[in-house]
């Protein structure tokens, strides 16, 4: 069976880490057919429009796509992407790789981001001079949804339950629907989950990660509090992201465009690498996801090393180092 | 001029470090008035209300108001306070004491929170079974009266200028207005800004805290971004906050109610009384607020110290070193 990838490069490094993603998912022995499509500012430039329709038609057909990156326009192409293919959740692996340089170095936490609404439902009004408004929405069918994907989440990979961060002594109707949901479907599932405030989350994750392990939020919430944890482990440079839909998914790393480096081959394509390995473990792939993962623990820790881990190989030595280990 | 002083310990150590710090204040040759009053969990418990009116009320009318903490009933309590006193910023400073253990020691950054509007607004409905919304309002009045103090702020402290952070890439109109307001009062006054998405500012005060100084947000942005800067120095147990409106204030440690030592004589007292030392700057005694900084910093660093940071005196202890410093 041909899976049908489609590959998203955008702007800046986006160039050079997708197509360094999409070689080492060429050297494994999938049937894979990869189409190739424009997003963010350089086509906009050209076109007026950050995302041409074609391109998320294609993201909305395809079985997978891999995205790398796309500057001023990001909220543009990314936000819709996210519906193109229907992902109702947004994986955030937070882990800190060895010898690598981190502020808490044993941090190690997925979150599991609510992908739909909140206050991304971007329902904004202007109501006077003085006043705006934005409808931030909860539903009980996005949060049973997301509830579900986490209890199968816990349970495939042993872990020991999930904590639900959230603001609901402020948000008491929309978060406390949020968190009754997912507390009922857990209950039912008999997954066990404790909950945090986002803002007491914000300290004590600073002051301990190793409390917490998978935790389960509301979109906004889910945004700040990985980056959050992107932070601890070193910066965004190495972290990936799937956006998870239940017939297709969006593959990311977490990093942007990185301006000041873009065209010069040194990017680290390692986040971009492991965001394709995590399209390898949702088409089914589990075997050679963890290669994939494997190789770039092994690559990371013992080198070739890129400028921004102190290192100084391309973009390719790193590729080809990775697809050798393999 | 006698100042009347609104007194509300709360619960658990609120019963301890509030009156330390009213022991402070006393200590100093100023004319204050201080009236105790009810407040959280524990009143709750007895007459069904966590705020009595009575002390609504006198927070409404006091020059300013000293408060511990709440329990359960933080919010029920908190949030109507701030409005009592009218109190349209919320101070934060989030600075690692010398000799104390933090994740990030070089920090020293102060949150300038939006304290009426974003999500706290409060107006929450449940249309459907399935949906529930909040509408998170934000006005340029507002968003003026924040900018205007901020400005004041960075010009009184010799700051070079201070850091929007918000999250306008997605809430375009309201957070869009916040920026645009605070930007053309910053411009107006001659007041240097940058800004950054709440997000990236998550992993890059972590990284490197250096790079911000004064930071004006939004309410949940300032909750939750300042309770991370918290994190980056040690904890909750030593910051202080101050809730300023234009003709009283409420101040008020960051820390909770800590059940597990309450009643013990143990809780450390300084968050509490640097935030007293916030209050007579507020009511224009800038020499005796300096002096109880000084004093309670000393005291961090020399000692006696409570169990929270490793020694073993008493919340009287650490009082009267204090005092003794003054
Ligand atoms: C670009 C932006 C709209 C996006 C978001 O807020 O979700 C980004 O921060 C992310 O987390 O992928
Ligand atoms: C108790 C809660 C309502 C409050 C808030 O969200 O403002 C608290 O977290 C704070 O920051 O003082």
């Amino acid at each position: 069976m041909t899976h049908e990838i489609a590959v998203i490069p955008g702007d800046g490094i986006g160039q050079e880490v997708t197509p360094a993603a999409v070689d080492v998912l060429e050297s494994l022995e999938i049937d894979f057919e990869f189409t190739e499509a424009d997003a963010g500012d350089a086509v906009k430039e050209e076109t007026g429009e950050a995302l041409p329709q074609e391109t998320y038609d294609l993201a909305a057909s395809a079985d997978a796509t891999l995205f790398g990156a796309a500057g001023e326009t990001a909220a543009d192409v990314i936000l819709p992407l996210r519906t193109a293919v229907d992902s109702f959740v947004n994986i955030r692996p937070a882990k800190a790789y060895p010898g690598i340089d981190a502020v808490r170095p044993e941090t190690d936490l997925v979150f599991l981001r609510e992908n739909t609404e909140g206050v991304y439902s971007g329902i904004e009004d202007r109501l006077t001079q003085d006043v705006s408004t934005l409808t931030r929405v909860v539903t009980e069918s996005a949060s049973e949804r997301l509830a579900e994907f986490a209890c199968d989440y816990v349970e495939d990979g042993d872990h020991d339950g999930f904590t639900i961060a959230h603001k609901a002594n402020v948000m008491r109707e929309t978060d406390g629907l949020f968190r009754d949901t997912v507390n009922s479907v857990a209950d039912e599932n008999g997954v066990e989950t404790d909950e945090v405030l986002m803002d007491a989350f914000a300290t004590r994750v600073c002051l301990d990660p190793e409390q917490f392990d998978v935790v389960v939020c509301p979109n906004l919430a889910g945004d700040v509090l990985s980056d959050l944890a992107a932070g601890l482990v070193g910066g965004l440079g190495l972290l990936p992201s799937a956006n998870v839909g239940p017939e297709r998914g969006l593959f990311e790393p977490v990093h942007g465009t990185a301006p000041d480096i873009a065209g010069e081959g040194v990017a680290n394509p390692a986040a971009t690498i492991v965001s394709a390995a995590m399209l390898l473990e949702y088409l089914g792939y589990d075997e050679e996801s963890d290669r994939v993962h494997e190789a770039v623990e092994d690559t990371l820790e013992n080198g070739p090393r890129t400028p921004d881990l102190g290192g100084n190989a391309s973009t390719e030595d790193v590729t080809d180092a990775i697809i050798e280990r393999l």
